[in-house]
């Protein structure tokens, strides 16, 4: 079987977020659809080791900001890949409330969309939520953001699009903006992106996207 | 609530498709995502009026081949808009068969994903199947095929990749390429592809993707 057949699926990026009682969190998932047309509902995936995951199973209410091409690098790794159990990654950050009182992220966004879970599906290392969509709105007009489009961004492939420059060349880098190696997940892809070098990250590290050990990342 | 801001999700084109007994059937789909890592398990959500989708209640098993951009149109139309009831659509079509026996379509695709099925969740309209992945492979190298892409493609805004031209300039055509009008759902945004005139169709048409009745779709 070769597993990297896969990765030919398409994803888009979104962040999702929730409130429960006083506490607002969000991540960055790929795996949003919508399932049905009437009524209205969509589906979600998220892992469970991720707190927003804790906090949408006693809330039974989603946000889900659509990223578009134009959304930046810092603002995903922002929203993505710190836990908002060792962080409030809202602090700092201009956010406003769907009419749940979920944060919803404009910045660099295309729409939102606003949901009541009606099932929690458990597949063991990931919940799929199904949400009723009470709400949605668009923010601009513009491309959505592939997470094809996201990898190679991260991997300095395509220009951003925040560089007003159209043509989208690709820069053939192996190291990022920052002149850090890159290192990538063999599993799902994920294209490691913080700010300790990947090299002194602990041997605990996971992968935030599929859970995998720091020993299936491989040097791009 | 805007319902078009749903429009901004991402999603790919996929052909899926089920062997039950002596029957084999496929149909166009654009919600195949991956949900869980370990084990490899995608989902893929079906309308129930699909034939397909009956067979794969029985049968258990789907064979998922992933569409890249260099697919044609004309294959498109094969598999997604007409019914496995009506018409056999493998006839006069060279097919193999995936370890399951489903039939798998290569031409045009990046890769096949073969399935068995462990959930069906009944979400009235469509059935969301979970699948253990128990073989892949990729068929060749290339970029995904998206639904926006597929759509451009279908609305004339972008060239075949088949066409060996690197440049996807817009056509901005109104009509598509054999002169006639060119109709949309606006619901889910599919294009109407059929050899009968848009016009010509009986009021009990109803779009083959969301399944609304023909007088959701526009003139574009």
């Amino acid at each position: 079987m070769d597993i990297t057949a896969l990765f030919s699926i398409s994803y888009g990026v979104y962040i999702l977020s929730t409130k429960y009682n006083d506490e607002i969190n969000a991540c960055v998932i790929n795996t949003a659809i919508q399932v049905t047309q009437e009524p209205a509902r969509v589906s979600v995936t998220v892992l469970k080791s991720n707190y927003t995951h804790d906090l949408i199973l006693k809330s039974n209410q989603i946000g889900i900001s659509v990223l578009g091409e134009q959304a930046s690098l810092d603002m995903i790794s922002r929203f993505g890949f710190q836990s908002g159990r060792d962080v409030n990654k809202f602090a700092d950050f201009s956010y406003e409330t769907d009419i749940l009182g979920n944060p919803i992220i404009k910045e660099g966004c295309l729409s939102t969309i606003t949901g009541k879970v009606t099932q929690a599906i458990d597949l063991g290392t990931h919940t799929l939520f199904i949400a009723d969509v009470v709400d949605a709105k668009t923010i601009e007009q513009g491309k959505s953001m592939t997470y094809a489009y996201y990898r190679d961004l991260k991997m300095g492939k395509v220009k951003p699009s925040t560089d007003n420059d159209e043509t989208k060349a690709p820069l053939n880098s192996e190291a990022d903006k920052n002149g850090k190696d890159i290192y990538q997940c063999s599993i799902c892809h994920y294209v490691y992106d913080g700010d300790i070098p990947f090299e002194e990250l602990p041997d605990s590290y996971v992968c935030p996207l599929c859970n995998q050990p720091k020993s299936v990342f491989t040097k791009q």
